[in-house]
């Protein structure tokens, strides 16, 4: 199998180009300097290629299974879970007072990219775990963070959320789990939650789920629904472990892809109850949980850029080595190099720059994430908050489509080999597959975007945001260079494209939501086509002007605008012209 | 999980309004009348309900496996596999004289949907052994024919193809396996093949493979490629079998999907050669297998529609009953079926719309090749056949292409238990990966899209299809109906791009071939959406013309054409501007 090579001038050059890194760091919003950046990415590179990568297919094979109420995961996974927390992988982000190491979220996406990279089933563990984490630090008393915080940040314990139920996926307001209030303080807590991830595992001592549930005369809805902290262990006031809390794993699901990673239905209160500790307010519960859940959206739409930059080096290293057809290198009555052929070419163009779009796309979502933590002004905060709001529906569903579409080409590229399991290029295709669905639905995401982003500010937010994609538009224009072909022209018409779709979304939320919901879909890849487009644009831009030797970025941004970005005009006519014949058929089973 | 229901009302519609079946009954070409037709197909609906898709999951599940040199297919593969054969099932397209039922290919591929929507990994085995069928049919001789033919009609043996290499995939002008004349005029066999469907089973007595190799004289690539037929136990000239051939299965792969069929490993001549015979001429063994392949092309491609179609069967399915979140039909507080939201409506007609438009674009070019055998005129047979040529690369690829999208589709439908492989949408997302690979990669089928068959008789072929897609436009427009809404304005678009694409096509030929083959992939998607979107157009033109109160198909050509059909002009400028871009880079492992 072809050896991973971490992308990190890749992601530099995308931090510094598409999000603007540079003017951050000069002006000390961000405090770690860029060699410090590309040396904690180089050591996540090391940690993934020499510690993840050869886990992942034995992993897939091996599953994690459930035996006599115990999860086992894969050989080699709590070792390597060991190592990852005493590396100091679990912390990145999380503020030095809890044991972080305080980095920017820019910097822990770029390293979140290389363990789901090399390893997607390993990675969704600290995913899940960082979500909690987020919870607590924002939310948790002054005893949760010291009791819970503490060692989730140092990687001894991992976090869950338990938010879903067998009636309660998409729809979490039917939840029906159960809290009751103890004389203590503490809540009694019951129900069942299914797709659980690593619900349970034995690679840490503890595990700190989250869990969402009703208390009796909580209001109907997801107005009622509170979050609690609930231990596998009991944790004393001196930090020791205690009993076992009423909570088990019932079942782990025989799932698609990511086999590895076990996916529960987990019993809370089988015995009575399990006790858990209220996180936040009563009936505030999904309040807190959204800021998990934000994050984890930016989380997933990385595993998809991972899976797809994963798929594509293999792809590239296939089709470099595999020999077929007469190409223009060798003899007549030799083959050449499948790289060399015109369509293949075209396919590792696509997989490459739709890859490096969505990679730009998601990091400039946690710049402005950064930003809305760290600006000093309130007002950049603000905005940038906002900016974030707009952009992650599209980081996560834009980035897990093309992580499906680049996984699913990549087996292509493999030809027989591909549909054959032991190549790895198969592994990802079915991996991948998960990440349209969890976190919202990417049709959740493009309805988030319609009806709650675009009106953001009553919809200055997204109108700032066409302002500046306008003003690459213009600059790829202004610099004149040949080499950038038909690209001004082909994003030109692409945010075009945006803004006209953009405005018939407003004028259609106010007189027909249907029509708003049923272009939802092709309108936020329109979105993600035209802003991918523009980032590229922006690594052009910056290679030309620091006159490099590299003309990657250049290359893949033209391909991108005159191959890929000449999709959004057609989108929008779907959209603009589509929703009554999306409503005119009743269909049956 | 969802009951199956043979899309017999869609599949007879297609068949009169796209492929124009009542006036090839009328005039005599078709000597089959409807009522038999549909006879035929609602009994295929039956077997496949009964008898395959109650095998499906297990199947999956078990998986053929090699034990101690024997393949074993899963439990109730044989009795399914007689069942089959006992049913006359094996032999619908054959010749009368040698058991066959004479039955159109038109029907023949009705019924291989119907195979493969209910159990693709069976319906492989029919596939490969029909195209094996055809080539002895076409170039077998008389003891041949008596010998293997009539057997692998009646369903007694069935069939492999045995082409590919290591080393030959796609180019099987570097295949090295041997054959040696002996003196009594038979040729000892040797080599290692690889991808063999159905190489080895125990379901019938004998199987006759297929098998390229070249003769010791031979001259160098696919001009030095002999065909031959090596039976598993020896034939003795009474018809009876005999001792077994020097043939193995020396391993079955163990693949991403289609789980069921066995995909082997074959050595020839392990023990000093085995004996074939020659099928056609010495060196001549290409031209004889691409009648295997065009035939298997086309009922690739209906594989594909097959997948689709049950895969949006299945969603529906779910759909209908899964319920979350309000909707209009439910009272607040309550969840209504998610079908009723707009963007799920969006995706399950996006999958009912390609299915429909695939299934139209493989039923008329089986149309086309019925046409060519049984047409009276010389010159219409000759025009038919041209445009089978055309049509088959759409037909392959196309068809596939939709069918991994619908089924991933199919799989996001089912949100979280569309991951969990028990739910079954996951099996056809793993089966369907196989389509665009097998028989003729996608790049492939458009590469001989472009460079073999835009050129049959100087272009003129290609300009007398989009000449009747014209007169779809024109009829539509005509029509001036309400219900049709943009329709004809967008297929209009369509047809242009298509148009303006071979244009452009035609003269890289000449040029820039290079240009040409980087263009390939889109421009074969803007064939399939303007000719699936004409077809779906013709049978929304018969629906009104014939005054039927279904509105399925008004409404499915609709939304076709203005949800996505949209996308031709976009694919057009990717196609006329593209091409440079993606040779801009060299991409390096």
């Amino acid at each position: 199998m072809a050896a991973y090579t971490a992308p990190v001038d890749d992601i530099l050059h995308a931090l510094r180009s598409a999000a603007g890194l540079d003017a951050l760091i000069a002006d000390g919003t961000v405090t770690t300097d860029l060699d410090t950046m590309r040396a904690v990415i180089e050591e996540a590179g090391k940690f993934g290629a020499e510690v993840l990568e050869p886990l992942n297919w034995s992993g897939d094979r091996e599953g994690s299974k459930l035996v006599d109420g115990v999860v086992h995961t894969p050989k080699g996974w709590k070792e390597a879970y060991q190592a990852f927390a005493a590396g100091g992988w679990s912390s990145l982000p999380c503020a030095e007072e809890h044991g972080g190491q305080a980095l920017p979220q820019m910097v822990a996406m770029a390293a979140a990219e290389i363990w789901n990279a090399t390893n997607m089933g390993f990675g969704l563990c600290p995913l899940l775990t960082n979500g909690a984490i987020d919870a607590i630090e924002a939310h948790g008393t002054e005893e949760q963070t010291r009791l819970y915080l503490t060692k989730m940040v140092s990687g001894e314990w991992t976090g869950t959320m338990n938010l879903t139920e067998p009636q309660a996926g998409s729809d979490l307001g039917h939840l029906r789990a159960k809290a009751e209030k103890q004389a203590d303080g503490t809540y009694k807590i019951t129900g069942t939650k299914i797709f659980i991830t690593y619900g349970d595992h034995e690679m840490t001592d503890n595990i700190v789920h989250l869990v969402l549930a009703r208390l009796p005369d909580a209001p109907p809805g997801t107005r009622g629904i509170s979050l609690f902290i609930v231990p596998k262990y009991m944790v004393k006031a001196d930090g020791s472990l205690g009993s076992r809390n009423d909570v088990i794993c019932a079942g782990v699901e025989h799932k698609l892809g990511i086999h590895a990673s076990p996916t529960c239905v987990m019993k809370f209160g089988e015995k009575g109850g399990a006790i858990g500790y209220l996180l936040g307010e009563e009936n505030r519960g999904l309040n807190v949980m959204f800021i998990m859940m934000n994050a984890a959206r930016l989380a997933v739409g990385i595993q998809g850029v991972a899976v797809a930059d994963r798929a594509t080096q293999r792809a590239i290293a296939y089709a470099s080595d595999r020999r077929q057809g007469r190409t223009a290198s060798v003899k007549a009555g030799e083959m050449g190099p499948i790289i060399e052929h015109a369509d293949i070419r075209r396919t590792l163009m696509t997989m490459k720059s739709l890859t490096q779009a969505a990679r730009a796309i998601c990091l400039v979502t946690a710049k402005e994430g950064d930003l809305a933590r760290l600006a000093k002004d309130p007002a950049v905060r603000a905005a940038a908050a906002n900016r974030a709001a707009l952009l992650t529906p599209i980081a996560k569903a834009f980035s897990t489509d093309i992580g499906c579409e680049v996984a699913s080409m990549g087996v292509q590229i493999h030809g027989g080999m591909g549909f054959v399991e032991e190549t790895g290029a198969a592994q990802h295709y079915r991996d991948a597959r998960i990440l349209p669905i969890y976190e919202g639905t990417n049709g959740i995401q493009a309805i988030d975007l319609v009806t709650r982003k675009l009106p953001l500010e009553g919809g200055k937010v997204m109108d700032a945001f066409i302002g500046d994609l306008w003003k690459t538009c213009e600059e790829v224009r202004a610099s004149n260079r040949p080499e950038f072909g038909r690209m001004a022209e082909r994003l030109t018409d692409a945010v075009t494209a945006l803004a006209d779709a953009s405005r018939y979304m407003g004028e259609q939320l106010a007189k027909n939501p249907d029509n708003a919901m049923a272009g939802a879909t092709p309108y936020l890849r329109i979105f993600g086509l035209a802003a991918g487009g523009v980032y590229l644009a922006r690594g052009a831009l910056a290679s030309v002007r620091e006159a490099t030797d590299d003309k990657t970025h250049v290359a893949l941004a033209r391909f991108f605008a005159e191959n890929l970005a000449t999709a959004a005009p057609g989108l929008k006519e779907t959209v603009v012209g589509g929703a009554d014949s999306t409503f005119g058929l009743a269909l049956t089973a």
